[in-house]
């Protein structure tokens, strides 16, 4: 049975990504040695690490003062990265979940924080919208796409001091104008590569404006210095993101993977808003996320959700079982997921009604 | 032709722990699924972080009061992140290399820092051996084994203050006894997996000891509460480092890794001393490492280096290029090097010498 992967992270990645990093583990670049055994001071690594570089400021439009990092620690050590290497005073942050929460709370360690708005009254199930941002900020930070809830801003926002965004989830499925953020940052194992490396893409004239202390490897200038290379980097990882960055260009680029996701997401949300078991949890359309798609059963088929649960992966669409904060359903589509997956999980909707009417 | 890989790190790792590697690329744990698209909150990779952290501390022998963490960010990231956690007031350090360097610069942003020795002076080519560990210091750190230089200490200190150690290069190839240690860390790119996971063994008294408030993605409570598994870990690295201490287990545990390694390190030490053409650039007998093995060409041969480098790389010698501040060459022999490799190494050596001699 064809298994489609729905997880939320990490998370499907594209079949020939998977394969050529299997290959590369054997014999890489006809070295006759492993990617996992060789240095990382290697011409044949330092070229995977320029091209990946290249090919995420190729395909996201990045202008020349943007710098492109692969680092390790997760989005989560960014949390408290982001504040250590730009909050000399205040810091102001959107808080649309869990994430941002989280985000928001590192940042309290190095100075002032404003929540400019907040959906926790609502269990986040909208972005907020009528908010102002605080003109003496250091930067405002947002979380582009909020994988637990299933909302995502789905544009860029005008913001009055440096924006930095997680875009842990969201980045390569949207065309977005890069000179409206000063910092993108995330974990690679959703849209880019496996888990292991971290993203931080940053705009030169952000770097060096604390005057704190920074250990060496929270500092953002050693990264920069040394191109992702002052230390040993997560290779493997770093050669996998290769492949997927490789694999979007060949595909069309990003404007390719938004019209797939849109697609995805058009035809999914659909069958949620007419199949009569089924409920979206986001309460703003305008808000529903192209990556993580949340629902639950409607009122009266409550009962059903175990049952649609096994009924759906007996069908071979795996990992839709939705975060414990919103409970029901959750089907993840990044960029790899094929329309087909999207597909058979609407067939089995109908079936699963058909049974159930 | 068979190749030898002798990298300094990352490097060679035992062919069947590549091949599963490989393999779980495309199929793991009979999923239908590869490890690289897998939610590391699935029941099959919790099991592979269980396993890897229970076969740690059995073939460490670590008693039942030591936590064996998993993070990311190389063991640099740890020189700032073990006074962040550790140093209240005053730290003390050994300095025998680079990377001890780099660890205490990092203290430096945290307390007072009191180098106790340093073999600077001599380019590092002894391991300093008199000196006294202030009693008041919080931790004492050590660099049991210094890639750049061939330097290892091989037998375990007695501190009066906690014994803070970066094995990067040389855990699991040495029976030691753990209860003389409260930290033991290093990135996982020798002895136990590829780039991308650092390991963190601490004793748990050694927790929450400092007054300042640590980020939390800095804080070794977090990752001790967690299981290594407060955020997203890197699961396709971790899985590499269980295949290797599987590996290890099955070869006979630490004690034949030992074995090998003084096998190893006899044959071509002995060939070092013996052959006329070459030096071994440690100047202690006592502190040569097993794991890297430096040599120069002996004075009145110093012209023949390049072409012995070209001739062993011709016979399959992979990356014994020795490092920039040492010179000449760098046999690295981490536990996965077969004996047949330093044979081979050390025919070519002979070979080299029966043309110049």
């Amino acid at each position: 049975m064809k298994k489609y992967n729905f997880t939320a992270g990490p998370c499907i990645l594209a079949p020939e990504v998977m394969k050529a990093t299997s290959d590369a583990c054997i014999e890489f670049d006809g070295m006759g040695l492993s990617l996992m055994e060789i240095s990382h001071r290697s011409k044949n690594f330092q070229a995977v690490m320029d091209e990946a570089q290249a090919l995420v400021k190729e395909l996201l439009n990045l202008p020349e003062d943007y710098e492109v990092l692969f680092v390790g620690g997760g989005a989560s050590t960014q949390f408290c990265y982001i504040p250590y290497n730009l909050l000399e005073k205040k810091a102001a942050y959107l808080n649309t979940g869990v994430w941002a929460t989280k985000a928001q709370k590192e940042a309290k360690l190095f100075g002032e924080v404003v929540e400019v708005a907040s959906s926790a009254d609502d269990n986040f199930t909208y972005v907020p919208k009528d908010y102002t941002i605080p003109a003496d900020a250091d930067y405002f930070h947002i979380t582009t796409n909020n994988t637990i809830y299933g909302t995502e801003l789905h544009h860029d926002i005008n913001s009055p001091v440096p924006l930095v965004a997680d875009m842990s989830s969201d980045i390569f499925s949207r065309v977005f104008d890069p000179t409206k953020y000063a910092v993108i940052y995330g974990g690679a194992q959703k849209n880019l590569s496996i888990a292991g490396v971290t993203f931080v893409i940053i705009r030169k004239d952000m770097l060096g404006k604390v005057s704190r202390q920074i250990p060496t490897m929270i500092d953002y200038r050693t990264h920069v210095k040394k191109g992702s290379m002052f230390n040993t980097p997560p290779v493997l990882p770093i050669f996998t993101a290769l492949q997927t960055l490789r694999w979007m260009k060949k595909e069309g680029g990003v404007a390719e993977m938004e019209r797939r996701a849109k697609e995805r997401a058009d035809l999914l949300y659909g069958e949620i808003d007419r199949n009569p078991l089924f409920r979206g949890t986001v309460k703003c359309k305008e808000d529903r996320s192209y990556m993580n798609i949340c629902f639950v059963m409607a009122e009266g088929y409550e009962n059903l959700q175990d049952e649609f649960f096994e009924f759906a992966t007996a069908r071979g669409m795996h990992g839709i079982k939705g975060h414990r904060d919103v409970g029901g359903f959750r089907a993840s589509c990044y960029n790899a997921m094929p329309i087909e997956g999207v597909k058979a999980l609407v067939e089995t909707m109908q079936e699963f009604e058909k049974l159930h009417k």
